[in-house]
């Protein structure tokens, strides 16, 4: 009798020790770039709590969250787009939607999921439930720079023609108005996280193109016309992602491309003030939260180093050299700590952002893009 | 056999039933201010989920959340701290830490959490985890405006003497340091979203002061000198909330004081740049996040009602009904809804932001705050 009370028990409770209790705030994922990985990672204990396989071709990806921080969407450059349960630290869903994609975004909302892909190049978005596909917009060309617009709306950007795009998907047929020109091979996109201004980075000609989204009619506008590749094609290691553009009080900043430098904008005036001259080329500039400081990582072969800059002062203020191949940099969302992946170090530098102590460290296989679940909460991402 | 293995299955599954398994992050809490209790609410399902009792007399109460979102500090008008695990919706642990109180933080490292008495006037620092009490500031009278800044360090206000304290906890051993004088009888005060500039305003004489926290010397620098209550006594139905300024780009918005207006301020120059009449007096202004848009909320009388202003023209663009004695407004974290309190209909009413459609209503007991629980990755709260 015992023994079969004990084997009723067994068998039920299984169910509920699967699905493990834990709160989602300090959660996040480490995209484990040479392995179809994803370690995830809890903040508050600065330690790796599982690993998600499965992933596919994850050498370049990113992910982004349901508002309820339960879930993650992972675009990975194969075409592959896989929500992961963050509670059990499984693969729930996944569809290899394209040959090859570029990024995604989640709709404010979070009821849709919306894909950028190169090849057939388009957008296609999915329900965030099920992944089942809502709409499919064909381009002609590489879409990029895809991101959420509030209103359950995307924009993003065509490489081959310049042309933008916001689309509506809050009503029962998508809505697709065309928003003018961008210029020649826009590259890369990003919005501000007030929804303000998207900014498109172009790589055919010099310059970028801001339009004002609280518009009601967003018209082009083009600035710092001396940004970007020089005529006599010096190389650039790295077209820097515009993801790694800062924004900070009344100022862009943004990584000058073929120069170790940072150029520094005025948000209202759009002229440049100033440049700060850094370690190496720039990849990523990202602000510390509450604070006056930009953090920036380089590219090869002057990656093992990331350089910290105030932003009043536009000097640099730190240097610092974690690891080797520093491929990203992620704060706690209220600053008190930087989370820095070292790929070629095979693991996660953890900063104090005030002292610069090293406050720990967590093993993780090539790791590159850190995410934490914050992020289902801001805008543009 | 069958019943005691049914028996066996029951006594063993209820530890697991307890913990119920959620992603925390589209939870939140409404104070229900005449029961003593906290509505767990769900905003991806647009209801309630659960009530928490024994909170003590929470009447006028403010609550904060640990960095992984599963505890809520719930500080009340009587003293009382209480510790809510937002998974099992129970109380963990409480201290009526004083005789009146004003409210708290919690530090940005989840670490720490003040709170701001009257009686007796000073700051009290407990450890988050267990509540003990690690540090007593005294004060020569009541605390008002206590916030978080980075670094584990506090600020605050002192109503009777204006002395302004920025107190720094990382240490073995705090250091309390005296940052200057506000001026006459301080009542509220408030930290913007960056960390940059902590702001207090006036009741004993006109104006608002401001401290660059980012400096590392700051000093108060007093500004719209006409700002506050009349020379005349005109009867101020309530003295505004700093929480309830909003910081949109490049501008401060607040409450005037015993006027039906809001007052726009430019940051740089803390120059009024605009007045915009509105239905009543204004209460909590709060910025609509990704847009151009405030909504304001007005004291009673003329409290069932709110408006929409934009920043940009400085115009009221809606004006809606959604009950009696409207408390409060909480926007979901990327701007897309916003759940406002109706005290008297004993309702929470959740509008879509864009067409201001109703989405629904969640029945509430005498409902005021209401706290998502995606603060916990905010400053200044």
């Amino acid at each position: 009798m015992k023994r079969l009370g004990l084997i009723f028990a067994l068998i039920a409770t299984p169910l509920w020790a699967e699905t493990p209790c834990c709160a989602t705030g300090d959660l996040g994922l480490v995209v484990e770039r040479a392995s179809g990985s994803l370690l995830v990672i809890d903040r508050s204990d600065r330690a790796a709590v599982g690993r998600v396989e499965g992933l596919g071709d994850i050498s370049h990806a990113s992910l982004t969250y349901s508002p309820d921080e339960r879930y993650a969407y992972v675009f990975g450059r194969d075409g592959g787009l896989t929500k992961v349960d963050m509670l059990t630290r499984q693969v729930v869903a996944r569809t290899v939607q394209a040959g090859n994609s570029i990024g995604g975004a989640i709709s404010d909302d979070g009821r849709l999921v919306a894909v950028s892909n190169y090849e057939p190049g388009g957008v296609k978005v999915f329900d965030a439930d099920t992944l089942a596909l809502v709409a499919d917009v064909p381009a002609t060309g590489k879409t990029i720079g895809l991101v959420d617009v509030p209103g359950r709306r995307f924009a993003w950007t065509v490489w081959d023609t310049g042309e933008v795009f916001l689309g509506d998907f809050s009503g029962v047929e998508p809505v697709i108005r065309p928003l003018g020109n961008a210029g020649l091979n826009p590259f890369d996109a990003v919005l501000t996280e007030d929804a303000h201004t998207y900014l498109i980075g172009l790589f055919g000609e010099k310059g970028v193109t801001a339009f004002d989204l609280w518009d009601e009619n967003p018209k082009p506008r083009k600035f710092l016309q001396d940004y970007g590749k020089t005529a006599d094609d010096l190389p650039v290691y790295k077209m820097p992602h515009l993801q790694g553009w800062a924004f900070t009080e009344g100022q862009y900043v943004l990584p000058a491309v073929g120069a170790h430098e940072l150029l520094w904008v005025d948000r209202d005036s759009l002229q440049e003030t100033a440049r700060t001259p850094v370690h190496g080329q720039p990849v990523f500039i990202i602000a510390q939260p509450a604070s006056p400081f930009v953090w920036v990582n380089f590219a090869m072969p002057l990656n093992d180093v990331v350089q910290v800059v105030d932003s009043r002062t536009h000097q640099v203020v730190k240097t610092l050299t974690p690891g080797k191949a520093v491929l990203h940099m992620e704060f706690a969302p209220r600053g008190a700590e930087v989370w820095i992946s070292s790929r070629d170090d095979n693991k996660l530098v953890i900063y104090d952002t005030r002292s610069f102590a090293v406050l720990g460290e967590v093993a993780a296989q090539s790791p590159s893009g850190i995410f934490f679940t914050a992020r289902a909460h801001r805008t543009g991402l």
